[in-house]
């Protein structure tokens, strides 16, 4: 049976060696843990989804790997209806959690990309990482496992290619190849939802050349491996989390992000597992794999965080006693925010192409315009919201939870914050705007899946921009060559 | 046969009756006049197109109705691919003309709309429109003709309704129900295209009330029919396209546009060719039935004109001497928003529902998040392009071709018009950069189909701001009803 | 002498009778507690700055009324220079914290209010206030306090005027009236710097009406005046503040926010501290002569926070080893950002006239535009300092000090923080870009001093619309009247 | 006496000798002839405001030079008062004319510039450059007469400097230096208002290096001087302009624009008029020294002609029987957009410094921030008056006045486009929409002054982030070396 339960997932990782830190301190439990639970409820909301009846369709699909129902989260996504549903999932989880489930969405982003990279691989050079991975991936959807995925390496100084930084442990890189496994050391920072997760997909962080072989590789490890240490990050107003006397100021109990850096000190990766080692000609199309679902989906993410932003900011509102039509303009330039980012993702999906192994990719220039908005338009929608809020929201100036009940003065909290609903429905509801818009929900979607310039670079790759010359050229009847000065002419 | 050629369309016309007037002047032959012969070799195209293996299969679609392929732009649309294709061929209708072909989108997207309303009120009322229009359709198809579709009313004072005006023909009416047809009196103004049409489609320009049901009508017209006057309007330079001298100061010649006034003086109109006669309770269901198809599609034709502002900017930019690179930021922004309205159209369609007549209807709030795009991020790509063309493209800043060629100071402007491309290709991608960002080919899609603020509207209404406030104040266990103070409870 | 030492300064402050409370404890001590000693720290600076030759100039002025130099905090405003002074002032100050230092200017633009609307009181009234008024800026000056401004009240209902509010105190109000002085109950909220501050400058939070006679009242109190109970909010990651162990995960020592509520159980106020008591005729021109210069200079203070968000940002480039020239444009438009809102409180105060009591006001119309680009422009230089920084400083995602000093994995977030500067200094910038864009730093200017659509509606109002549409009707020869159909005919 | 009548302006005009063309045809008086007669009336308006009591002080001041009151056009701005004058000078003729009086801005900048740089080369060099340029000034402001200023060459391949072109004449040129005077060759394109003016003062268009001594020349010129051939340039709309039978279509007669193609054909240049010959070095300084009053003041402007925009779009929606309310949040974004370009150039002006010849400099980065700002901030206030004025304003979609006054169908006409007002006025109003949005009135403000690119140049050299960055550290309390890795360490 390939569809665990809650129950059976909040098990699972608390059956895991403890190798997750924080604040100096050794996280024991990550279901029980301030710094961790959160994002366990989170991640833990999709094994309930796709247990109830009204959300089942959206949350699993049938797999033909296995011939029974999996998380969508671990399948191959092989048409455009299946990159769909990867926005809506992702606006639902949005919507559920408030925040990013991250420990899901990379990890199943790539699985696909490697699903993809391992075929042509296979085809190309004769190898059998396809196979190897088809099986990691049946079993990974039996088990119904939650997987994160790992890209962004430390990488140094920025002008240097991995080969030629002082330290070469700058990027992940394999220091030893045996029979039977691969030996690792480097680190993976940034990593969304590792603590959430029962296993890691480490991916090339970037195109590599040949003299960078050693640190073109792939593969899946538990997370609780043997030389694998991860620290959490902060982020913002995690002290609130991790003191349990912060009542409703961490307005939020199911969902939340964690974001972590990975220490590879050694790490034997058994063959079974490894799905690139070396190839670096592959290390550029498998960043385009991930990169196309990736980019095209995030928009369902922003948006779905964008409907809680435009929910909490109305909450206020009301409990100020304000009609919702006093913000009409604001509502509605926040939703077409919303939307945008949403629908330029089922664009992209729309439009894709099959690639020769089965998997569906998205439209590469409108995955990357997405990229682009994903990174702008929800810092407006976020000021809407803090604008409709008011002051109380905008940072949100309110006293702590512990004031609130305070036996010598919280009386006068209680009294003052009262508006037309209740001090305690407006407190909660002016948290929400604070926690969604500058506080511990923001999902640092900027960065996440690679930087705005990137994308903005591949906008202007993929737009054929000489095809809109000659058909100007052509309306204007000009007859003359009309190269780019800027390019050499091929000789 | 239901595909014509290029000079059938074009002979058709010719044999049509003159009724169209510019400057004081009847226009006895559409298509030599200078007036109209742009607009008119503009549409075209699209038979040269529908004949073009390259084409075809864009421009064309099979047809149930008569069993053969016919124009797409007279097919019902039954699929999302079939808007998308819609999308798409507007998109390159702009690239092929630079302009709007304005006399076949908004006669396509009526007759899809009254197909849905027909089979409606067949349904419900027991009427025979339906019938009576699916007769008609197969007649056009066959016939491949151009149709215009018209829709707006002077309206006269905003603040009333029709039949509160002190004129009551403000709005299109009927004056007389006869058994075998309807007479009708008023104007529609501001109708695209209707010089390169064979017929009109007139569709209820707003929602009415009982009270204006002489104003719900629909039904269709050979433009030439008796009683029908019809004056082009002015638009930017467009004294340059009816002196023949003005050379390449109008720089395209197989594309243009024209919108009109169209007078009816007590027209009688066939009941074969009346598809609404008073139903006023179906105009509502009309106007959405045109909007969501026009305003998914629209991204469409903005996107396909934005590619011809980035090539004539860059055409400009060449003749100066400089390379691309130079303008990256630019041409990257210009992109993202071409494709941005384009990929909300897509979605739109991508996510819509078959109406039970079989028309495949856009997401009304992707449609409409659309519009507000296409009313905004058009301007922001003609600043651009002007920006990258320098002075002489921001308002064509240079002298007429009269002037260019006149035999005693013609060669000092030669002289010093050249730069890095000849003086002749300068001036003319300069002027390509003034007419699509600045002159005749601006399309003035800013209010066609709608005013912006119509969409922002529609944007509001489809948004489901309740949604998100129920799943904010879930997130934030809030548990005191938290209503919006403005709406009126339910007794 | 009338200047006083940063030492001078921060004894005064120990000495005052504790009443300011946080996480349900009270602070003993502003300047040594922690939730506390940063805002004192930051002000402190003040009092480093006018005993500093190279700053004296700008931190001071001559005052007449005591015939020696003094704060210019404490100064009447005089002329345009005055007021471009304060713009540079609290530019300066910005730079010095990298925040707001609350605690002076709502107190300097509450007193300079204040003089005006007690010098037109007294010449309408024949009250006193004035008098009384000058007496205590003189003994402000010599002693050479801090002064905070409190305007905003709980307000409660938004739709109700304070005396319909189920509870009257939702306001602060006048309870009674004696001889000798006035005793007030109420509360103000969101109140900038009051731990640092020696008084609290209190306005009337609203322009009122006869029956919010008991509501128009002006005061000044020792801030530790007894009935008086302060409690602090919680802002963004002050959690970290309050831990010792926190390290640079505060990066700024000298500098930092607090906001407070204030809770007045039936304060009694002598009567020479009170400079409006009922007079509810004034409370708009006393609104008014708040707004405006405040609403000019708080672009000098977004300016300089957005000098250090370049600054930050530029740095954590900087570590990454990154060339400032890869973010020219993105610098460009952060300088245009910080030097707009400059620039219109510059010309606000450039374009102000002096109002019959000698105090200097500024543009209404200009004030209220720079209002509404303080509450936009600096969101995009956030956006575009962490677009700069990249993913650790968007959200700043690193492990914590603790962490990075762990004696057992420490050495592994050392190592890989490292790029082309030391992993500490790396650390440290990007913590600064966290602090200033999303983190404790920011301050709150989006409702400061009010809210972006109030002055939204003051822009309209003081936008002569009416004489563009005069002077647009000359031009194209209109002889017809046009009046706004939306304004009643005068009778 | 300094101050001449309309008339004599006029008048002065006739005497000269006929040396501009358009269409083909030599322009016999500028004065009647339609294609400059607009521009020469909207001149004119200056002559007739200074006559005028309202207006004689902002458009007069009294001159050292000759004692007595002279043109503010032909002073020397000597103080931020005078700057801020210049503004709102500029302001008031956009909102007398509806657009650019562009023969005396230029002209006016030029002599300030020159009046600076002439000072500096006599100090440096010992010249009597400045000798000279006093004498003429003196005589210019006596004559009271009308000055146009022209900076810009054809510049032919722009990768190259001026001496490297294959046509050395791309940009003006000396080709012979005799004891009484020089000969130069070339043109000057894209010049303002030269119809309107009696002389012509000439910049050199760039900063050029020894290579380009013989560019770098300055001097005044009767317009009518022998040698030099004037073409006028097409502009939008400008065919209605010359055709008598336009009518109203062509709303403004009191204002116009016209730029112009100067030729030199070996033109002599007696000495006394001639202030810079081969002084290379000083040509940086010379455009910086015209930058910076040009690029601050020409927020005014802008704000000018938006104040017509706003006008204009609320003339059409009144008659459309809309009330101004409907338009409140479009208007105040008007109005921001105004009153922003206006207030940065104010504040450019009042924190301005004294040039050592007296002349007043705004401040160098407000000025290019302005620039920034006209080169935008216009193209949003178009769209929103096009937004406001509907569909005929958006486009002037309106037959032309010809066909309203046709006697066939003209009373079809009348009768439709009738509304809450009179047709007349309801197409006068929209007109004006179009004009001033999209016709004749649009001054091509994005690259008057120089592109938006150079000036985001100026912006990103003037803001000085080093100094940013150094504030950053301290707070932040780096204490290692953090330089620009993109700067080359000084040896």
């Amino acid at each position: 049976m390939a569809i665990r339960t809650y129950e059976q997932y909040k098990q699972s990782l608390k059956e895991m060696r403890p190798n997750v830190y924080k604040f100096g301190e050794l996280v024991n439990d990550v279901t029980t843990h301030p710094a961790t639970k959160r994002t366990v409820e989170g991640h833990g909301q999709i094994y309930k989804l796709q247990n109830d009846p009204e959300f089942r369709d959206l949350m699993t699909t049938h797999s033909n790997l296995v011939n029974e129902p999996v998380s969508r989260y671990l399948s191959i996504i092989q048409s455009s209806e299946d990159q769909i549903a990867n926005s809506r999932m992702k606006r639902l989880m949005f919507q559920k959690t408030g925040t990013c489930t991250g420990g899901r969405c990379a990890g199943w982003t790539a699985l696909n990309a490697m699903w993809a990279t391992t075929f042509d691989m296979d085809a190309d050079l004769g190898t059998d990482y396809h196979k190897r991975f088809v099986e990691w991936l049946k079993s990974a959807q039996r088990r119904d496992i939650t997987i994160s995925g790992a890209l962004t390496d430390p990488k140094g100084d920025r002008t240097k290619a991995p080969h030629q930084q002082d330290d070469p442990d700058m990027n992940l890189r394999m220091i030893e190849l045996r029979d039977n496994g691969i030996v690792v050391r480097g680190a993976k920072v940034m990593i969304c939802g590792v603590a959430a997760a029962n296993e890691i997909f480490i991916l090339p962080g970037s195109a590599y050349r040949e003299e960078d072989k050693a640190y073109s590789i792939s593969f899946v490890v538990p997370k609780d491996i043997d030389g694998l240490t991860i620290v959490e990050t902060r982020h913002i107003n995690d002290d609130r989390e991790v003191d349990e006397g912060s009542g409703w100021d961490v307005p939020v109990s199911e969902g939340g992000i964690t974001q972590a850096y990975l220490f590879f000190e050694d790490v034997f990766v058994p063959m079974e597992r490894v799905f690139m080692c070396g190839e670096w000609k592959y290390t550029m199309s498998t960043i385009m794999n991930f990169i196309l679902p990736y980019r095209s989906a995030i928009g369902g993410c922003v948006a779905g965080q964008g409907d809680i932003k435009i929910g909490s900011a109305l909450l206020t509102s009301r409990a100020n006693g304000l009609a919702d039509k006093v913000f009409s303009e604001k509502i509605t330039q926040m939703a077409i925010n919303n939307e945008t980012t949403f629908a330029v993702g089922i664009a992209a999906a729309a439009l894709g192409k099959k690639h020769r192994s089965g998997v569906w990719q998205p439209d590469p220039l409108l995955a990357n315009v997405n990229k682009v908005h994903v990174a702008t338009l929800p810092y407006e929608t976020s000021r809407l919201a803090q604008d409709i809020a008011g002051g109380i929201g905008e940072t949100g100036c309110m006293p702590s939870s512990t004031d609130f009940n305070d036996p010598k003065y919280g009386h006068l909290i209680q009294k003052y914050m009262k508006a037309a609903k209740s001090a305690e429905s407006r407190v909660k509801a002016a948290r929400m705007v604070e926690w969604s818009t500058a506080g511990a929900g923001v999902p640092g979607c900027m960065h996440g899946g690679g930087s705005p310039d990137g994308a903005r670079m591949f906008v202007r790759k993929f737009y054929d921009s000489d095809k809109s010359v000659d058909m100007a050229k052509r309306l204007a009847r000009i007859e003359e060559e009309m190269p780019d000065p800027g390019r050499k002419p091929k000789s």
